[in-house]
């Protein structure tokens, strides 16, 4: 992979982000099949389709759920609480309703968040077979005491669990997975982000020569990630690196979640590029709570896959709410994120070993025209870099290990390996 | 071993403290069986004799040492000083002397601690036959210059070194050892606390189901231990937990010293026993000096045994002073060191390493009733617990690596383990 | 290696620096040699010559180079430059030239430090056939325009490249290898500094009886380096450890440059004996800039071997310039260096293993007469080296893994292993 002058546009981000929001998506149903749709535009991705009732490891495909319209109605007719304002008034995956009943009695069907009074939460009700309605603590408050016509027009019959899926053939095929959930409805951060991210990422990776082959899933969370892993378990030992995102909208620190094994080179290599691009990061560790880390790191499948946000889930106010909206994400944010994520792919293309062909004593390298200081003065960067590439190509060492011993950057260190092979100082050892 | 209600009480540990003070205890003869004996009203402790000449390894048990009255009278025959008053008056192991000496001549038999004009220090002539007497400095500074009548009424004889030993038995035979010095006379915190201490812990666990067997031995320092590990050499293999008592009953930090090994299961459980009790404590790294993790951690026995304590000795201004006295000590610090060695020995018990039998991907817990959490909010502790506890379980991860891993507390992943045992998705494995 | 009452005499340091300052050196030449043999005074050196066009590595030596005069004259013959003033005038390896040249052409030929307007730098041409004149910017600003008459007295013709060896014999083959650059010219620190206090070394370790060989080499920087190790192939493995000496002269912070291994045994005595000095001192990390230790260092050889320095190679302003003179390094200061690197032999010399020959708890060091506190006192120093080095007399740990572990110093610890040995308590190992 080549250094790119790819101008990545944080607008064209943030406006398939428009697209897809007023889509109500779920864990099944059109509405993923249709968000789905839209990223064709990017990317040639592939649906498939999960029939209800498929046994993937404990679970089980649900019953496909289909949305058209709900409301609450009150005395007087009007719409006091609409689907069609916003996807998340439903509790997603509510059955069917259509009756009358007192407010006292509707309330135990109602969701809102007192502490955040003009915003809609957002609840599911995904193996529960029940019903519900998300609102602003300002409506219920306004809402008189009487009688309220309550109708979810919603279908939960056989159906099927639909995946995204897009892979790119590498040199090999080990393979890079990137996965996000496509679940969530009207919620910008979480994950429209991801899943247009991924999106943008399989486009530009797409037409480069690359290592690695490379697979996007966009699955619903949880049970998606369970039925992909199910249905692929032998591209399990194939997938070398991995990375779920999600939240990489937000103006917010960048954050990286290890994988469970702490210190794969995906870790490390993202470590690195968060380290070198000079941004404010955190790392955190492995932990079974989040997003499908928790199923790609299962102690049965422990994949080398860590999780990249900006703001994590649960550490921003607007999480899980209708304040994660088209305002909360920005263009120039979406923009740095798809740029680190095509640093850290760099990184691991670029990871190879060496073999030092000249290991007794530094090679002269003013003889070959690569050593261009005056006696007395100090070497340039460029200098620098071979000789840490030359010192610790010793068949141990990759790349991303003399960065990180060097404290120079992998793409020096790659550029110098380039110009000492150029010279037959240096050979490529396969990768293991 | 069960989450017990016990009520410690301080006020008992304290008191049994008080009828153990005005012995006089050495590190052979009748102070020794009597102190043992009393303990015998908390615990079923056998008494061990050791013949005077026995070989130890490098040691010979010595003489045994019995003190009847000891004073200095002055001229007009009143007692200047008086063991009948305090234990501590006399050089511990003094052979017996009857004479009247001038002041001058006596001084150089004398002990004071200039710099605490009030306190008498504690001293020992335990390998070296001699005599002295301990007093205060302003003790001291009253007695004119004169004839004094020196009298210690002692026999050093062929005779027995004594130890106390009680043993619970668990499921297995694997041991869990808790030693004490008895050896030292007048002192509270060092170390009728810690004799006192072991007394009630074994008081505790007695009646207790236990996977592990308990052995307390009260010996005498150095030489008692020496004596037990001679006499015990087949019961070493078997000891895999261990810990050293003493300097219990002060109210300061507490401290523990970390066995040889550094990171043994009982330095780990010890520490994290402490990190989550919210109390302040401090670690020390193992040496070759202090109490009798000396013997135990010696090269060639190199048993898994930390020492815990208190402020430790030698960093109290009272540490082998007469002023290690009864108000030294106090009833809340006793109980609360005691309830912390049942927390200690709680987290040593349920130190299991399971294997979760649903290892790729998570199980469903919501199916099983497991998982009570609204679709969109944040998981419950008992959630966390479930799922770090799944989530480590590959057979390679003890409860306490799940604990130090996940910050949670041994106690609940504990909890969580024995549901998800009961749902049979978790089996227990052997212990190694 | 005993502790010694060695009196070092920094004014004996710093007059032989004064001796060797007005010599002009460089990677080759009769400077070199006239420079080896001063040394002679203070230690039996043998001069190696390696004749040009040797293959050695990567690397050829290259012609000999001479100087015998040089200067600039201005139209009224005035010297304006002038080599007998400074051979740092003449950019080293300069060619010969003689020739008339307006000011204007001569420039290409001038270096100066602008920011630096008073001082002359330090410039080479090793492999590169041209010539140059090095001068304080107030000089060349100086110059009015007009024609200059130019004139350097070289030659560079097949000849030598010269080193210098001596060789202690031990009572073992193993070495340990101390080398330094000898090819700068009037610069003191670096290294005038190092070759004299190589120098004085092995003068103080001449006569000494000693475990290791000790091997001291003064060879040009680089090609010298190669050249020796080129022609000593099979003295590699005998190379247990060693220091690159640099910059030792001036009164900066001690500075130690670890090796390629990061944690060799070298590594660790400098750093204990840094640690125990009470002075300050900074560790850095190897990299592949810096001096010989480059090639000491390179992944085919990979010895052992740290630099030692003060201040180290560019972070003193006068670094490469004329102000690296006999000013900047001090009496003190060479003096202090050399008892640091006495320190570090002896930590070398006495880091042995032993083994505990009663491991089974203490043996009893009051019978034998090494324990002589009062009971109820505190361990002297002494006797807690006994008991350290008791314990982890395992076989596993030398008297350097001892004193890392116990914070004491090595030597207290020597010491306690020899009262330990003569009891029969211990039994020295061999060395690994």
């Amino acid at each position: 992979m080549r250094d790119s002058d790819i101008k990545i546009n944080g607008n064209e981000l943030h406006g398939l982000v428009s697209e897809l929001y007023p889509i109500c998506r779920s864990i099944t149903g059109d509405g993923v099949r249709q968000s789905l749709k839209l990223l064709g535009k990017w990317v040639d991705l592939r649906l498939h389709e999960v029939p209800t009732g498929t046994k993937v490891f404990d679970w089980e495909i649900p019953k496909e759920w289909n949305i058209r319209n709900a409301y609450i109605k009150n005395s007087r007719g009007e719409k006091v609480v609409d689907f069609q304002k916003s996807s998340l008034h439903v509790v997603n995956y509510s059955i069917g309703v259509k009756q009358t009943m007192r407010l006292a009695d509707l309330r135990k069907h109602l969701f809102t968040l007192p502490e955040k009074p003009d915003w809609i939460p957002y609840r599911t009700s995904y193996y529960n077979e029940t019903w519900g309605f998300c609102l602003s603590q300002r409506q219920l408050d306004a809402l008189p005491d009487g009688e309220y016509e309550v109708m979810i027009d919603s279908t939960l019959e056989p159906g099927h669990l639909t995946y995204g899926e897009f892979r790119i053939q590498g040199e090999t095929d080990d393979e890079v997975l990137i996965s996000c959930h496509s679940c969530h409805p009207a919620l910008c951060n979480d994950n429209l982000s991801g899943m247009v991210a991924a999106a943008a990422l399989a486009q530009y990776l797409a037409p480069t020569a690359l290592h690695y082959s490379y697979r996007f899933v966009w699955a619903p969370g949880t049970i998606g990630s369970i039925a992909w892993l199910a249905l692929n378990e032998p591209v399990w030992p194939r997938i070398k690196h991995g990375l779920v995102l999600s939240c990489v909208g937000d103006p917010g620190t960048f954050t990286y979640k290890r994988s469970r094994r702490t210190n794969a080179e995906i870790d490390r290599a993202v470590e690195h590029v968060l380290r070198r691009s000079g941004k404010k990061f955190e790392l955190l560790d492995f932990s079974p709570l989040g997003y499908d880390e928790r199923q790609y790191c299962s102690p049965g499948i422990d994949l080398p896959m860590g999780c990249f946000m900006r703001t994590p889930n649960g550490k921003y106010p607007q999480y899980h709410t209708s304040a994660d909206n088209l305002d909360f994400i920005t263009a120039p944010a979406l923009a740095e994120s798809l740029d680190m994520l095509l640093s850290v792919v760099r990184a691991i293309e670029r990871n190879e070993r060496f073999q030092n062909l000249n290991p007794k004593c530094e090679p002269q390298l003013g003889r070959r025209g690569l050593y261009h200081r005056v006696g007395g003065t100090n070497n340039s960067r460029n200098e620098e870099a071979m000789l840490w590439v030359l010192n610790l190509s010793d068949g141990d060492h990759s790349l991303l290990d003399i960065a990180e011993r060097s404290k120079l950057d992998i793409n020096e260190l790659f550029e110098a390996s380039q110009t000492l092979m150029q010279h037959g100082l240096l050979r490529k050892m396969p990768r293991h």
